[in-house]
């Protein structure tokens, strides 16, 4: 229930970002509710279509579908207040990015997946919502390119996940310093202003 | 019978404007009958893969297969022609929009998908092949920021097709209904200029 | 044992396109290593996915997984030497182009295609990742564009392979001809300048 709860809270933040970004974009309804529902399903869906869990769990269950609806129409209407809060956002972040790369990691085990594809795709759990929400609107998708440290904090959480799954430990003693490996390095990243490498110009 | 001439003239249609735009943006033999395929077939393909029908019917179905290639064919040749029948290639258009979504969401519900779900993959199998065409055109899809009524009536017939089977409604006393619901909204909508709003600017 | 050498070659030889691409975009580690992995493998991932086979073998088996990453970190610090290999690069190109399409071809009719959907996903294998590269990159895929003769050899040598398979020949019978019709067609329309043809401009 708690698992849950979190689960839905990631789905809810990440949603608000692609909504968001469909209004910045000048986006209609629709768009703004497409952006909120793959930025928020969409790592979860190709994770699911990758290991063959269909139809993926949060489109076959209504609960994982009415956040990033209720997202969505909240940014619709109230854009301009959400778009004010953006640091409390970036903490929820942190946060949606530790929780999504642990549970994909852990359903990606628990579907026969070895530690290292189930590392994986708790990484793609995580950035594959915002590059479909950054293809959707025109743009280069940010986690490729920024040098932000986002992407490899997040698979830095599912390794230990997966690892862990491997090894038979229990699954609280495994996911929440795994979630809190992602949280802690991605929240210090931002406050210390840490980058991840980028190559040498010519 | 019948149902199979009504989804390959969908099928057609949407090809002929996957293909226009590969002609108007300058590809080549290849992009032109890539984009046919991608715009008649794609929406079909992606709600298949998320239900777990594999290979999708319409890949594996030669007849299926030929109406793109046939209409890309024909775009490749006769696009001046093709592109002076933009009015009744708009009417055709919401035939395949009625079609696409109804068919798309009573093969979601046969294969276990509750009515939400299913609803929604009705409107993924109307709209996810323009999607996929506009973003190997290199530009923003169309459905999600242009205000026209189009995901939205889709979304209403494939709605109350996904509600009639869970009711256990005979097919056609379902599908005939839904259909003419989003064609006559889609149809109206042009004809009498609705909008589906779009977020404040501020 | 000397098809996964020269299936891990074609791997390589794309994966290293893909990062190269990143590096010019100025992507970051993230991005080189996703651009990397994503142009090397993302084609067969399409048609994995399209026939069912999940987890996808190449996300499965560590030793697809490390060649992708190898290229990506060689690409990251030694691009300006792999940039001025641009001509041996196009010849593993294309004997890359072979071996996928046949690859491909094979692993759809092994897993019940017909000849012609296999076909069809013998050249997904192969123009897949490349269009999921260039998505990525924010440009127009470069295969539907340019003219080159690229997909459409492609095409031959799977539908070759294809045929084959359904008519019961041995696979070494199949795949030899079969791969060498793609390399040497591609390579003669380099060498000759021949090229695919485009529709008319009005």
């Amino acid at each position: 229930m708690l698992l849950l709860i979190l689960d839905l809270l990631g789905i809810a933040v990440f949603a608000v970002s692609g909504a968001l970004l469909a209004v910045r974009q000048r986006f209609d309804i629709v768009g703004v509710l497409v952006l909120a529902a793959m930025t928020g399903l969409g790592g979860g869906w190709i994770r699911d279509v990758l290991i063959g869990v269909t139809p993926p769990t949060s489109l076959a269950d209504w609960r994982y579908l009415i956040v990033p609806v209720a997202c969505g129409l909240l940014a619709f209407w109230f854009h301009p207040a959400l778009e004010r809060m953006d640091r409390p956002v970036i903490v929820f972040d942190a946060f949606g990015l530790g929780l999504f790369g642990v549970a994909g990691a852990l359903t990606a085990s628990e579907h026969g997946a070895g530690p290292v594809p189930a590392a994986i795709l708790g990484m793609v759990t995580c950035i594959g919502g915002g590059i479909i929400r950054d293809l959707l609107a025109g743009r280069v998708p940010v986690v490729l390119t920024t040098g932000e440290l986002y992407a490899i904090p997040a698979l830095a959480g599912s390794a230990v996940a997966a690892v862990g799954f491997e090894l038979g430990a229990p699954t609280v003693a495994v996911a929440v310093p795994a979630a809190a490996l992602t949280i802690g390095w991605r929240l210090l990243a931002i406050w210390r202003g840490w980058r991840a490498p980028s190559p040498r110009r010519t």
